[in-house]
């Protein structure tokens, strides 16, 4: 028996950076197709309303980015994009961030075997970034 | 016997920018409360004294987060924050830096299974990053 | 038997943040000592060579720290530093970026157990960044 086969310990990252005047927040279509009802007010009622919708587009795209890591390919291959809406960050205040898969998303991730994925959002001065592990 | 569950793969991340300018290194009474001897030693010695405490900043604020992305909830609930400065930033030049933990972190890290954290950290320009990963 | 054993799961972590201007694009003598002839047609065919060429530079970079995370100790420690060009940044469109190692730089991992790299790589206004995992 190789119990080193046992346990899958392989893992997927992402990172991401986001210059936060790029995000554009005023475009309510682009917020409306990106951004959940719950993180849309969340971020609404945040210090730096930008800096949260931008922290969270970080976190959106470092999660799709740790997903394919993990795979090893692409997961969203039809059409124009993966819809970020279906990738909702969640958070109590004081806790970490969760990620909460929906619709297409949450399929995609169950069918290839996505067990959890970690994030973590940092903002400072102009940027927001933010970091996955999927395994 | 499930060995997909003999080993625990988990892991907590942590990620932390910092704009150097904002880490007010010309007050004493922060940076004693926050820093110790030997992290302040260390810093005052590099080429860009501001640039190694937003580091370390960054790498303390990155370990707890990571802590608490593992726990799955805050570790430090009582009072006015963590005491930053019981999460001790160790390096040799040319090693990877190492995490410290003392007095009450210590205790809690012991408490809830933490058996290691790695940090990294990196400076460029205005920002300091760092980034930690809890087993 | 201690199945808590059988597997190693312990990671090595890497960030590298790089200020785009201060990657030195237009010295070829620079960019031929570390980069390979793939990267450098690959950076070269981008929207914006100077970010690419950046970004790889932190990853690079983003793979030594891993490594020697994982490690516990630095990999090269002869000479003038590690040589840059053999730790390589391969993609394909739409991909997840992967590490290679060549020459000594290959060696070395094998000999420390290094199994897998996995990378990351983002760019965003004036910076880029970059995330490694060692396993």
């Amino acid at each position: 028996v190789n119990f080193n086969n046992s346990t899958k310990t392989e893992k997927g990252v992402g990172l991401d950076v986001q210059l936060i005047s790029e995000v554009n927040v005023e475009n309510s279509v682009f917020v409306e197709r990106n951004f959940t009802k719950n993180e849309i007010n969340y971020c609404l009622q945040q210090p730096s309303p930008n800096s949260s919708f931008a922290g969270r587009w970080a976190a959106k795209e470092a999660v799709l980015k740790a997903v394919s890591s993990l795979v090893g390919k692409p997961l969203w291959t039809g059409g124009a994009g993966a819809p970020l809406i279906d990738i909702e960050i969640v958070r109590k205040d004081g806790e970490a961030p969760v990620v909460k898969f929906h619709n297409d998303a949450k399929k995609l991730v169950k069918k290839f075997g996505v067990k959890n994925v970690k994030i973590t959002i940092s903002h400072s001065g102009s940027y927001s970034v933010a970091m996955a592990l999927a395994e």
